[in-house]
C-alpha cells in the first residue's frame, strides 16, 4: 500500500471514474477573474514562479471533490476530501471562497449536502467550519477496509 | 428539505452523476447463484411475495455504494451508503456476502478503501465491522452543510 506520488495521482484520479474534480484557484487580474478578494495587505509569495498555472498565473488553492450521495436526503451532494491554500495566502478569505464556489455549485444543482471531514484535535480548522455554519458529526464513525483488511475480505 | 419518497429518489439518484450504483441481493437456485450460502435452518419469508425482482426472484437485501476518492492513497474507492438485509435474513452471512462483493470488486479494480459511516452507539454493528477487520476511526468527524446553512453559504 504506497503513498501518494505524482504519477500515481495523475494515473489513477480520472480513472476509472470520472467524479472527482479539482477546482484550482489562480490570482488574476481583477478583469477576468470569477470572483474577486479585497486584500487588506499585499501579499509576499517568494515561490510565485514556482507555482504557475498553465496560464501563467499564480496557483494559490485548489480544493478536490467528489460526488456522492444521500439515500436520506435522495439527492446528491459533494464531498469534499482535499482542500488547500498556500500558507502565505491564508486568512485573507481564500479558503471561504472555495468553499463557497462548492456550497453555491451545490445549491445550483439542487444538490443536499457538502461534505467533509476533519481530525476532532484540529480546533482551528474545527472553528472555521463552524464559523460558516457547518455542522458537526462526532455521533458518525467512519469504517474503513483498507490494505491487508481488505485484501482478505475481498479474496 | 424533504426526506426520500420512491419518486425522489428515482428522479436523482443516477442523475446528474453515474457514481452510485445499487446491488439486489436476490435469492435464486444454486445452479443461477453468483455465490452460494449454507443455511443452518429454513427461513420463513411471510413477505416473499411482496419482495420480488423482475426476474421472479425474492430480494432478501440490497447494498448501495458509489466510488470515491483517496488523494492520501492516490486511489479510487468505495463507499457504501446504504447496506441492508430483510430481518428475517439476518444472521445468516447475507450482510457478509454483500460488503465482500465490493471489498472484492475494489480489489478487483486495485481501489484503496471501502468505506462506510456507523452511529456510534451502535454497538452490534460495531461489532460486526470489526469482526470482518473493518477499522473504526472516530477520530475523523464529519462536517457537514446542508439545508439552510448550505443555502446561505452558496447564496
Amino acid at each position: 500500500m504506497g503513498v501518494a506520488t505524482e504519477a500515481k495521482l495523475e494515473a489513477t484520479i480520472f480513472k476509472p471514474f470520472q467524479g472527482p474534480t479539482v477546482l484550482i484557484l489562480e490570482l488574476s487580474t481583477p478583469t477576468s477573474a470569477v470572483d474577486t478578494i479585497e486584500l487588506r495587505s499585499i501579499i509576499k509569495d517568494a515561490h510565485a514562479l514556482t507555482f504557475r498555472s498553465v496560464e501563467n498565473r499564480t496557483v494559490a488553492g485548489f480544493v478536490l471533490f467528489f460526488p456522492n450521495y444521500s439515500t436520506f436526503l435522495a439527492k446528491p451532494g459533494f464531498y469534499i476530501e482535499d482542500w488547500y491554500v498556500r500558507e502565505c495566502f491564508r486568512g485573507s478569505g481564500f479558503g471561504t471562497l472555495l468553499l463557497k464556489s462548492k456550497a453555491h455549485l451545490a445549491v445550483e444543482l439542487d444538490n443536499g449536502r457538502v461534505e467533509w471531514c476533519v481530525l476532532d484535535w484540529n480546533s482551528k480548522a474545527i472553528k472555521f467550519y463552524e464559523g460558516i455554519s457547518a455542522k458537526l458529526h462526532p455521533e458518525w464513525c467512519i469504517c474503513r477496509l483498507t490494505g491487508k483488511s481488505l485484501d482478505v475480505c475481498g479474496a
